[in-house]
């Protein structure tokens, strides 16, 4: 049960998977170098370990009680809370005219994979009050940010993000919050919202909601909405906290997993109406949430692999500890570690395999905002920005199906044990599971994927980033390390076939059309194997210019691209062959 | 969240899938006519969706509290329990000589399909009753075949099966329990057993444990293990419940799911020794497991089938009143129910095919057991005895993979609020997990096929049946009927690929080579695409001749050949080319 960052892994996916290496030598980091990087994520993992990690299972316990409007998390929580802000993690990528750190989304994803590995009801608080920075640090009044934004940032206050209303799900335009102008600038708020991550909770004094609702003359759908900053204590003029608001949480849900995030239905306007603030322009609070959108659904899926890590450690663990059965031959009194075995391997092999691979997904994600964010000059920024556009939507749904399919293994490694809620191999796939519902279901992932990054730029983003990959299988080639065995030709394979299914989607125009959305699943997976499988290649390649973890680089990579991206022949059949199986049947009531 | 036992989609499966009617034809079932058996089928079905479906999550929250060694059972599973054996479900297929129905397994699976539907944590317990009967009728001597057999049959008492100890898991040969002979025939036992499901209860007043020990003079291992009849209370001469036995439960498990299913840890001889009766001969007790492992293994399999099913109900539910987004070119205003977003149908389609195809091949799978013990001759019950074994390792771990990837999706349909655990479709994920698991893991089940299975007879027996999936896809093929669209293709690839990987097993001959364990698992998967993409067709080709719900079934078919039956390569590679790739990579510690 207990966790250790893996440094190397995640040395070894930002500087070769990812490109860290290539972007400081861009630049991009100006005086920031890989040493710094190095010190600073070996640093989260220390406060991972040693703090964090061992509340998860307590968290899990324990829930968060809710009565009478009040939340109460488990145990030994604000105060570890309290260090985790008191040590400025909080604020490590917020910008330092507010306190933060400012530092690269490169360095921000490591240390956001550790602290869900530390435990994910944890960190998605202070996601979303990061994304609420983000947010406020982009799009609001002076006057705001001065008020708010330093408390945010130092973690003294955390702050919500709220959109989901009960008939306005993946579908946010159809909410129904109503928002009045109050005359003094101010407006006055009024609704119901669900769904709400930390909507109420005791870590810290005051909770700033950031809360989607329509004016009463908005147009309907997205265009319509606006974005207000709803504290639940009004701040005084000299930033004592005042009047409690008229929010509260109503009620919290009874979920799967993350037990120790309190998830709230939130209620305004008891008493005539919460004091809002409008943060952007009216009607434009979209615009405000596309902001920050990239970033979310980065911090999402990064989720995934830090669950997917520890359930592969606790894995791996337990197979090198327990003791159950025989190798081929041996006398039936003697017995070995179920890692000896071969199938048990397998398992263990493919949970690393696909966690390494997510794990580079994230971090080219990361690089490429800090390339959007840092670049040198507006084209450099554009390809920047294009890139982090087209590997987002991977990025989460790839990882975060992976996080949920390693825990599952996890499980099965542990046997029946596993089913037992004591080991924690159970808790991982609980909490997993909810990653690939949030910040965007991966359908929506997925369909975004092929209707809106697919075309960008007339096809040339997705091309270029092809062109990447098929860089990689020539290395491979040319380095023609039999270690590799079938790697090159396997991601050849995979490589080609992403290109033909790319090709096959642009031709196919029409953004929405259904045969492209009946496929939009399984290009996302054939994406993610054939640029997961590279990222995994360059590290291997890396690793064999004499590192010492050399064989074990290679053997994620080859069994990555001879086990998964294996299956990129079948995946682009599907999408370029199969729509039509989706969109014919019929769908009748067989019990009728 | 309630439940109708989808009556034309399991006559579908039987008659036409798993070949119900051949073996009525062939004169298997003597007078038993197909409305015979529609008719228990649907009469299961009412049982099921007014009693039993309904208690589902009331047990999934209560749980059995465990105090004083007593466990006691959910509101209202008493009376549902009594009221179900009342009715005779218990002994459905038990033999007419001690009061069963002696109805064939296929009737049985379809039942027990029904029974998980309705409740997983419900049934588990009775499906563990009749594995005992089973075994005590086939070993038992004719005393304790009169003093037992008739009320484990009627449901008066329940059966447990007893192999698990800490150290004797998937190697059941590692147990330690002790029996000695005590002189009058009976024996005396000690020792520890875990992960008991139903140990104790409140159902009835007696529960009889079949307990796998080892006697003083056993040789290490399997051949060992000796089976005892140990009853909680031990019973007099008149048939009156006599003194309690020295067995109790100590503690019970906190599962992740089947929360109303006992798992009891057992401690025998606290006062000496549990007083236990021989079943079979000594050290045969794998013997007498071996008798019941094909029908256990069916049975756990069917629960995957079971959970699938209710999830999938549950999706096409909650898909055809959620209201959200529009398809392209729709106001803003208005909104579509979600199964018409293509994304979602997918989903949906992938849940009912993959529902049906399991479906399927656990039903033929039960028609074989039918052929192993009602065959017109020797060879003709041999025949299926080894078509039996080659599919039960398929059908219990691709129907419990499918019950779990099902349910996940099942969450993924209803969003966020699949999440939450109201809706019962988070309960359906947790409950379907240890299927997986118990009775033997499905990595388990992968190495049976492939080491015992595909070998058997050298290897007459898969190619018989490989020879079978060939025939259905000519029949495919002279139908040419556009509808099925490239069904006939992607299975004909499928069965050819599942042909050469076949091959390929067998020639490396060596029944536990690491090259043919490493692809064990993917070599599974690949089978039960081909087989269950051909029993799907056969359905399809059948409704075509005029049913009603042709489309539906055209439908399946067609989806399952071209997005599940299409990744059959893939696999076929895994297997073939991929070992080396498992059995050479290293496992190093990646935080040391």
């Amino acid at each position: 049960m207990s966790y250790r960052a893996p440094l190397p892994d995640i040395a070894s996916a930002l500087k070769h998977g990812a490109g860290l290496q290539r972007a400081i030598a861009d630049g991009l980091y100006g005086d920031l170098g890989e040493d710094d990087i190095d010190a600073v994520i070996a640093e989260a993992g220390r406060f991972a370990a040693n703090v964090i990690a061992p509340l998860n299972i307590v968290g899990d316990r324990h829930g968060t009680p809710f009565r009478d409007g009040t939340v109460t998390t488990p145990p030994g929580w604000k105060e570890a809370y309290r260090a985790w802000a008191a040590a400025g993690w909080n604020g490590i990528a917020a910008p330092a005219e507010w306190g933060g750190q400012d530092l690269p989304h490169a360095v921000k994803v490591a240390c956001n994979e550790i602290w869900n590995s530390g435990s994910m009801a944890f960190i998605i608080g202070p996601v979303l009050t990061m994304a609420a920075i983000e947010a406020l640090s982009t799009h609001g009044t002076q006057a705001l940010k001065e008020t708010y934004l330093p408390r945010l940032v130092s973690g003294e206050w955390t702050g919500t993000m709220q959109l989901t209303e009960p008939q306005a799900g993946s579908d946010v335009g159809a909410l129904r919050t109503r928002a009045v102008r109050h005359g003094d600038g101010s407006y006055r708020l009024t609704g119901q919202k669900i769904f709400i991550t930390y909507g109420e909770h005791d870590l810290t004094d005051n909770i700033i909601h950031f809360v989607l609702a329509r004016l009463p003359d908005a147009p309907s759908g997205t265009k319509g909405i606006s974005l207000f900053l709803v504290p639940k204590f009004l701040v005084n003029a000299d930033g004592s906290l005042g009047e409690r608001n008229d929010v509260r949480a109503h009620s919290i849900e009874h979920k799967m997993g993350i037990h120790a995030s309190p998830t709230c239905t939130m209620v305004y306007g008891d008493k005539g109406g919460a004091i809002g603030f409008l943060v952007g322009k009216e009607h434009a609070g979209m615009a405000c949430m596309f902001t920050m959108m990239n970033s979310a659904r980065l911090s999402v899926g990064i989720g995934g692999v830090g669950v997917a890590e520890r359930a592969t450690q606790a894995a791996f663990a337990y197979a090198r500890e327990r003791k159950q059965g025989r190798t081929a031959g041996m006398p039936t009194d003697q017995s070995v570690t179920i890692i000896d075995h071969v199938d048990v391997r397998r398992m263990l092999l493919t949970m690393r395999a696909l966690t390494r691979a997510a794990r580079a997904i994230c971090y080219a994600t990361a690089i490429a905002l800090d390339r959007a964010e840092r670049g040198a000059d507006e084209t450099a920024r554009r390809t920047g920005q294009d890139r982090a556009a087209l590997l987002t939507p991977v990025a989460k749904a790839f990882s975060t199906d992976v996080g949920t399919e390693v825990a599952s293994l996890g499980i099965q490694v542990h046997g029946g044990m596993g089913y037992i809620e004591e080991t924690g191999a159970a808790q991982h796939y609980r909490d997993a599971r909810i990653a690939q519902i949030y910040e965007g279901t991966n359908g929506i992932q997925a369909i975004d994927l092929v209707t809106r990054k697919v075309p960008l730029n007339d096809g040339q983003t997705v091309r270029h980033f092809i062109g990447e990959l098929r860089e990689t299988v020539a290395r491979l080639r040319a380095a023609n390390d039999p270690g590799f065995g079938a790697t090159a030709t396997r991601l050849g394979e995979a490589v080609e076939s992403l290109d033909r299914a790319t090709q096959w989607i642009l031709k196919q125009g029409g953004r929405t059309a259904d045969t492209v959305l009946a496929g939009a699943t399984s290009y996302l997976r054939l994406f993610a194997y054939a640029a997961g499988g590279c990222m995994l290649a360059e590290e291997a390649l890396a690793a064999a210019r004499g590192a010492a973890n050399a064989a074990d680089r290679i053997g994620t990579a080859r069994f990555f691209a001879e086990n998964m991206a294996v299956q990129a022949g079948g995946l682009e059949t599907c999408v370029t062959q199969s729509a039509e199986s989706v969109t014919t049947a019929t769908l009748p009531d067989p019990t009728a």
